[in-house]
């Protein structure tokens, strides 16, 4: 039983200073969580509470997936990682220092080299395979924009699990078996999910999946069609139409178009001065040029430009993932200065990429730009643009994709629309947002390969061991539990995860009241009910209704003045509405509705 | 019940090179843990369910002394411990890193500055005292030399309690609450203990304690007296005798005492050449003047001089204790080079410290020496030496103390011996070893006065709270169970902490061996005894009970070839004796044996 009058809290009645979300105010305010620093919490007892119990579920089910639990260091040599190439790859954000000898370790974001190395250590045959091993686990990720509490931190709890296997079908059961666990454990934490297709990013691998819980506000943005096609919106791919016949396509031709630099100003003198016959110009009509700066882990920055229709927007998320593991961000007027073959809102495939150099298109120089250019996939053979003449003022009309220029390759790099066609032809896509709870990655022999992970395989030669890799944000777990459920007045957790299933209230003066509480609650306790139970003095009754609410246990017990009547009142969250029960019945009662809710 | 056909194990015949202690060997050997990095260890599975078992005694112990658990981060800011000192005074044993940003962070030894800040955010009454707070968390140190497996590690797990009193009484009575927990948790751990005074080190106030478990492998030595007087020999302080009565002593004289660069070579050349009337000249009679190098944690370097009786050494960890956050070093013969006053193994009290410069001593130079001169408490005034001249081939005799020459204070730096007397009259000392397996602080109000960690009192006064501060080494109780117990075969595990109760072996090809055995186990497992099944079909039984001796569960079932006769083989671990017993009691017998040990 937790006392109120010992228990180490303290609730706030303002929010805190620094914290957007719901989860993360109500998490501070009711005495969960305090913040350490940028990204990085303590744990109170309520909260630490609700962190045993997601941990548990995920131990169990891990377990009952035949996993076994072991537990790997933070602190870890650089060596591994870079033989994968992880330690560049994650640049800024990973956690790097130097031991007192100089020599170089970081604090782990995952942990696939060193499951690989203890595998490679331990195992030696094809008759050890397959094997899973999980851990719970302190990770950290120093994240550019730490915000939202827990739900994105640089130090917080996960659980990783690794599959090792002899062949590609070894790993396809493996998989199967991790993502089996997973619907098992969201489902017991009560967590909604959809689970999409996603891009492995710097973990690299095969094939992925995410498990994105919906909810507005989630960092993630996914894709669902109405067929069953669902993705991460960083991984939806964007289905290229058929080529077009351009043999009746007119020679591309310059037109002035003075003061057009966005690409409605564009449109609208394209319509008024150079008229299309059949139709109106669009926007789709016009390729936009947009000038990128990308950096590599290295910290080498480049320019590249993305060539898109002009009715997309590029979605800067999507080409990151494209380029990953370099981060990208607009061109600056600095890096155009660099490039006077850039004309700001007039640029053109003509400065761009290989060079195809159509008659009558001007050059600014004879020189080909060696900025890379990257075209959407929708600009295929034969389609038709409107787009800049890479000179101030200009652009050209009629030019024709393959005839008149080409790019360096396709990216996806536009933005993706509600409406969009799902690149399966299961029908138009629908875009929600989502946080990612779980990723589920086929890593394949990418880390086995780079650190010699090899066993005999049935016919005595070494083989390269092929691996998955199976993460759940446990910290984040919880914040998006708290996200979920809570109301103005706090939280309102499920009761598989609350710190304590019942608040028991003893109101009043009244010794009677505070021996009724304490009785109860003790009776409570001894049939396996969690209580928490106010039984602080001189407090008053509204406020420990308000901390009630603000702390969110699922039953509530009031025992106060209707205790003259031999009632004690018994309901839902405070909050909600309670019956009168006879004193003898209240524990009964509450056991029904905890086991009940508890589903034993 | 754990199948050793799919447990991740792999047991090895051979000690690991690196390891020199027995608990590291076994433990790698048995595949408890590997290793990831110098003092950075990975758990097995094996090892977690150790480790587990170790947390939970420790938590279940904190809990019933009314402490209550919370989990901070590992990765901090650097301000608060800049604060108290600390981030300067653990020089290179801290663990520092910048983020991205810049930002100085660092990875936590303890957390006293993070409770004291919580506290300080949550509490502001004294009514809200006395408060215990604890959490079982990872800790990091930067040993310069990491050795002997978990024993003390770079990374390791430690439970770490606070006490938050508003005076000087409550803070005795919470340290008083804490002391007989750690009793309580010990002895459920089955570890013997000394609960020694000790050296507060880094971490500051007023009384500490250590529980030392005796062993030949620590780190640590301590001192009993018959009387009960024990402590760390760093914290023993020595009983300064009474000052005697100079009158008497004849003046100081210089004599010629060639190639006598020893104590012993003076002892020698003394009685030959200079006799003493009433008895021969011994090593105590003269006074060893010994050049130490200090270096504070800004990593300044500087010489100090000890000066103690000839028949002792030095003992640089007691030095050190002394000298905290300095550490030292014997000068080395650059340093000597740096002073020519310093005449190597003729340096006499004349050249050093304050001067008092006694007739007929000859002196190197007219300067007084900078070098602080630090005496041993033994040297009181009146005392007769024979010491250096500070000239090479001469000696001075009759150099009495505060007459002839005084220090710049005292210092506890000389070796404690067996037999030396307890500081509190209680005896005649003895000496052993120990491994530091908890220690406890009386802090004091350090961290609170650096940290504002202020309540009102009983008078509507601001008031600075006054903290303890409580360790055991998680980690290392596990790998001292580890050294305690085995043999040359291998663990020996106490059933509290094994990593389970019974190892159950079915031996020879029979399949009836197996079904009996895979019976046996699951009756067991359903008992509540937890179950190591030996289930591998093509693995010999001398292997088998290799490894089931190697593991060092405490109790071994095997079901064999006498199966035929209706029986199973029953006893302690591998390697004792065992009792046939007929296979339908075989269960009970087991379940008996594993309650009576554990008590339950």
């Amino acid at each position: 039983m937790l006392r109120m009058s010992t228990l180490f809290l303290r609730t706030l009645r303002e929010d805190p200073a620094d914290a957007e979300l719901a989860s993360h105010k109500l998490m501070v305010r009711a005495g969960y969580i305090r913040r350490a620093a940028p990204g990085i919490y303590t744990w109170l007892p309520l909260g630490l509470r609700v962190l045993a119990k997601v941990e548990a579920i995920v131990r169990e089910e891990m377990e009952a997936a035949g996993s076994q639990e072991v537990h790997f260091p933070a602190l870890l040599p650089k060596e591994p990682y870079e033989a994968t190439g992880r330690w560049d790859d994650y640049g800024p954000n990973l956690f790097r220092l130097a031991d007192r000898k100089g020599t170089d370790m970081l604090l782990a974001p995952t942990h696939e080299e060193m499951f690989a190395l203890v595998v490679k250590d331990m195992y030696t045959s094809y008759k050890d395979l397959p094997l899973s091993l999980f851990q719970i686990q302190t990770k950290y990720r120093d994240e550019a924009r730490p915000r939202a509490g827990l739900l994105r931190g640089r130090e917080f709890i996960m659980k990783d699990a690794y599959s090792f296997d002899i062949d590609d079908e070894g790993l396809e059961r493996s998989y199967k078996t991790q993502r089996e666990a997973y619907i098992r454990i969201f489902d017991r934490l009560g967590l909604e999910y959809v689970i999409v297709n996603a891009m492995s990013g710097a973990m690299g691998g095969s094939k992925s999946e995410e498990f994105l819980s919906p909810t507005e506000v989630g960092e993630d943005t996914f894709v669902r069609s109405p067929g069953g096609y669902t993705a991460n919106v960083e991984a939806v791919t964007t289905p290229a139409p058929p080529a077009l016949d351009w043999s009746d396509a007119p020679a591309a031709h310059v037109e002035d178009t003075p003061d057009t630099p966005t690409i409605e100003t564009l449109v609208a003198a394209a319509n008024a001065n150079h008229p299309r016959p059949d139709r109106a110009w669009t926007a789709a009509d016009t390729l936009k040029n947009v000038v990128i700066a990308a950096t590599n882990p290295a910290g080498e920055r480049g320019l590249m430009v993305v060539g898109l229709p002009g009715d997309r927007e590029v979605d800067l998320t999507r080409l990151e993932a494209a380029v990953a593991p370099a981060t990208v961000e607009p061109a600056t007027e600095e890096d155009l200065k660099a490039h006077p073959e850039l004309v700001k809102g007039y640029i053109g495939p003509a400065a761009l990429g290989p060079q195809v150099r159509p008659e009558g298109v001007e050059f600014l120089s004879d020189e080909d730009s060696t900025i890379p250019y990257m075209l959407d996939p929708r600009v295929v053979e034969g389609t038709r643009w409107i787009t800049g003449a890479n000179v101030r003022g200009k652009h050209v009309f009629d030019l024709v994709a393959g005839r008149d220029f080409v790019g360096d390759g396709t990216i996806e790099a536009a933005e993706v629309r509600a409406g969009d066609p799902a690149p399966d032809g299961t029908g138009p896509l629908e875009l929600a947002r989502g946080v990612e709870i779980g990723h589920i990655f086929q890593l394949g022999r990418k880390y086995a390969e780079a650190l010699e992970l090899k066993v005999l395989d049935e016919n005595g030669k070494q083989r390269v061991v092929t691996m998955g890799s199976y993460g759940i944000g446990v910290t984040r777990a919880v914040a998006l539990l708290a996200e979920l459920n809570n109301d103005e007045a706090g939280l309102a957790w499920p009761a598989h995860v609350a710190p304590y299933h019942v608040h028991v209230m003893a109101t009043g003066k009244d010794d009677a009241a505070f021996a009724a509480a304490e009785d109860l609650a003790a009776d409570l306790e001894s049939r396996g009910v969690e209580v928490l139970y106010d039984d602080r003095a001189k407090v008053s009754p509204g406020v420990k209704f308000k901390d009630a609410e603000l702390i969110g246990a699922p039953f509530v017990a009031v025992v106060g003045r209707s205790l003259a009547d031999g009632v004690i009142e018994v309901g839902p969250r405070a909050g909600g509405e309670r019956t009168a029960v006879p004193v003898a019945d209240a524990s009964e009662t509450i056991v029904r509705m905890v086991d009940e809710a508890l589903g034993r």
